[in-house]
């Protein structure tokens, strides 16, 4: 290992010029005008593992962006490591906002600026370096490995599903790395032990056929807006129980060993409250805001629009109400079973009067990690080599669907290591990666190598 | 009265003539671009109640459109009869959906196609032609009387109550008129009992000071949106009662009077059930609909928006929710006593954590008629005699502000005799006024001044 790192050593100014050729790709998916531009990044990365040495790399076609696949069969007694991550990147309007040209990368203080170096090219290319630097300085790796890397993460990854159920008998692995996610604060770098899934439905509700005067009509017929308030009150108590019933049947309890975990992880609810401007948190009781966030399910409104809504007095009852909402799930809910609880308390709630109409419209599994693993515990070591203190166990509260289709597909476990910081801008202006934790990143990942090649998973 | 019918009769023609040039006028008093043509419609009401022989018209200048007032004064032993309306319209867009031109008014099927010829112009012109009937057939008035006509109706009345205060001492009538309003049905007249008032407020939640991500903040803090559904929820039961503390502490209860008024009018649930396409009606327990939309109050939500409203999915924790809410008063509810109440009651259901602003917007009294006076049963032998029906009683749920402003500030009760049907179309494209109406008010109206003289007010 150590003639590996005095190669990413020496080979550092290289390694950032690389990358910025990587950053200059305005690989914007989710806009057509840049098509051309995400293809041509997948091809320089497709050039960039046959460059490296690795002995297969696959442009895989999908109805969208291709998907580069890069192989590295070192040995069939060893582990076999699948790292995922994307190319494409997050749109980089609003332009005006940036200090420097979002595609023209730039060293400023000891951030790279530019969009997607956080999220995810920096942190793809920290795990391809390392592979480089084993293989030009030891013409082999400590572990086999499989680069799965799409283009379509920001459009809400929508082939690559499909990809990994038609490939599920070729893609052969042990385990699954990610690094698409912030370490916990500066220096302080943290693994997740789990990630909420995600259900999201639409309520449609309608009175009379048109508005109505409310005067004149007023006490006559239910009104579809109160009927809306009334079953959104009705979604939770007090103690902000979630009450559709069967909600939490499947929902794990908080094991001892999170709670170890989460013990570790400093109280942070007076600086949430001053970041959110609210003089009061507020979530179930009986659980810490930690848990709340990480390991507890949710339902949120997030959106709602009924009747008149310019300015000033319209006095009407109005025909329509509607209203957005969201369920973050835990392991092991499932997204199917929630929504087939969630429609029929629903209708169980409609009231005479009033018709209803459910839209689902889209849904994710949440994914639980094994803390125990030996690729947990090599993640861990890297960590604590290359930052000198141990990583936090946290969870996180957003959905990263792929991880949940790993295990689903492939019958995969994640580590996720992120590299990146939770200031770094990620989908904003002026995005940035220090260039201490692209450095770190590389070296954090040899080691990882080497740990799991060592350990096995 | 014999002579003067039969005056009526005779110009009939010449009648419709002058009314068809009242409606010539766009006197849309919302439009800026018809603020001389309302003036000049006021001018020709001045030139024609001096032209019937009225002793003194006079044009008062208001901040906005000028009020026309016009006074014939018989003799000091007679009652004073005030007769109000206006001579500003509703905006005709959209324009293409007119079959004839909004302001070139024309008979078709026995009806005159106009905007404004049923609200307000034709049913005020047909009290002029039955006080020019009397003026020119018999020299002299059954009643004293002061014509009204303001040129703000359309737009909120705002500077009549200030007219009257101005005018309390100088505007000495003993009853009110008004013509502004539908008969029950076709052939079926009916006077008005009562008018709700109204009280319009706004109320704002705010939560975090930004929209947040619903993943990495869901079960942290309190949602506005939620926030505002929970009191929604609580400001009405599920038998529809208001749970404002103090609500309905002034209701006047229903008096045995008002439930035989109300036993005369036809059941029209089913065809209301129909009009609406809602399968069932609904409303405050132990009371039947009609008594629910004229003679008890209610609460309605007139809009809600928060969050996310736009197509598709967005996983936000709003920072922001607001929500429209009118209810609409009876006597002898203070809308002012019903805010400070509302205000109290919202403020102990404000959780912590989110922010709570109540904006009022507008408000007006509700008003009660005198249905045992002399002018109300004037009225009733009125319309009896000329559509050989005794009229039905009824309520109205609208608020008409200048009834209970005549009773506030010139201590007048008023009689509303309606001329209009309720399928005229006031406010839309194609407003039309029944000829039969309109000849038929004009009897009724020299009826009722006949009556009136004879026995008083």
């Amino acid at each position: 290992m150590k003639a590996a790192l005095e190669y990413i050593a020496k080979n550092d100014k290289q390694s950032i010029d690389e990358l910025f050729d990587f950053l200059r790709f305005p690989s914007v998916s989710a806009q057509s005008k840049h098509k051309a531009d995400t293809r041509a990044c997948a091809d320089f990365l497709v050039k960039h593992f046959n460059h490296i040495g690795m002995q297969h790399t696959t442009l895989y076609e999908t109805k969208g962006h291709p998907i580069v696949v890069s192989e590295y069969n070192q040995d069939d007694a060893l582990p076999t490591l699948l790292i995922y991550g994307h190319y494409d990147v997050q749109p980089a309007e609003p332009f005006e906002l940036w200090h420097s040209p979002p595609f023209k990368p730039e060293i400023r203080d000891g951030y790279i600026f530019a969009r997607g170096v956080a999220d995810d090219k920096g942190q793809v290319f920290a795990h391809i370096k390392a592979v480089e630097a084993c293989l030009k300085e030891q013409g082999a790796l400590p572990v086999n490995v499989i680069f799965v890397i799409e283009g379509e993460e920001e459009v809400g990854s929508e082939n690559l599903t499909e990809f990994l159920q038609a490939h599920k008998h070729s893609i052969k692995a042990d385990v699954a790395l990610i690094s698409d996610s912030a370490m916990y604060a500066k220096d302080q770098p943290s693994l997740c032990f789990s990630l909420r899934g995600m259900l999201y439905v639409e309520l449609f509700l309608t009175g009379p056929s048109h508005d109505l005067h409310s005067g004149q009509y007023g006490g006559v017929l239910r009104n579809p807006i109160q009927a809306l308030a009334n079953i959104i009150a009705q979604l939770k108590d007090e103690q902000d129980k979630v009450l559709i019933p069967g909600f939490y049947d499947a929902v794990e309890s908080i094991t001892d060993q999170h709670k170890a975990y989460l013990d570790k992880v400093p109280n942070t609810d007076d600086a949430l409250k001053k970041e959110l401007n609210v003089d009061s948190l507020f979530g179930e009781s009986g659980f810490t805001v930690n848990e709340r966030k990480w390991l507890r399910p949710t339902l949120d409104c997030n959106g709602i629009v009924g009747g008149y809504i310019e300015e000033g007095a319209k006095t009407i009852i109005p025909s329509k109400a509607s209203a957005k909402l969201s369920m973050r799930l835990v392991a092991n809910q499932d997204p199917d079973d929630i929504l087939n609880k969630f429609k029929a308390y629903i209708y169980s709630l409609q009231p005479e009067g009033i018709s209803l109409d459910i839209k689902a419209h889209t849904h994710a599994y949440p994914a639980k990690m094994d803390v125990n693993s030996k690729a947990m515990k090599a993640a861990e070591k890297a960590f604590e080599a290359v930052y000198q203190v141990p990583p936090f166990y946290v969870g996180e509260g957003v959905t990263i669907p792929v991880v949940a289709d790993f295990k689903r597909i492939l019958n995969l476990d994640t580590v996720m290591m992120g590299f990146n910081l939770p200031d770094d801008g990620i989908h904003s202006p002026n995005e940035r990666f220090a260039l201490r934790n692209f450095k770190k990143g590389i070296e954090a990942s040899l080691h990882f190598l080497h740990y799991l090649g060592a350990s096995g998973c």
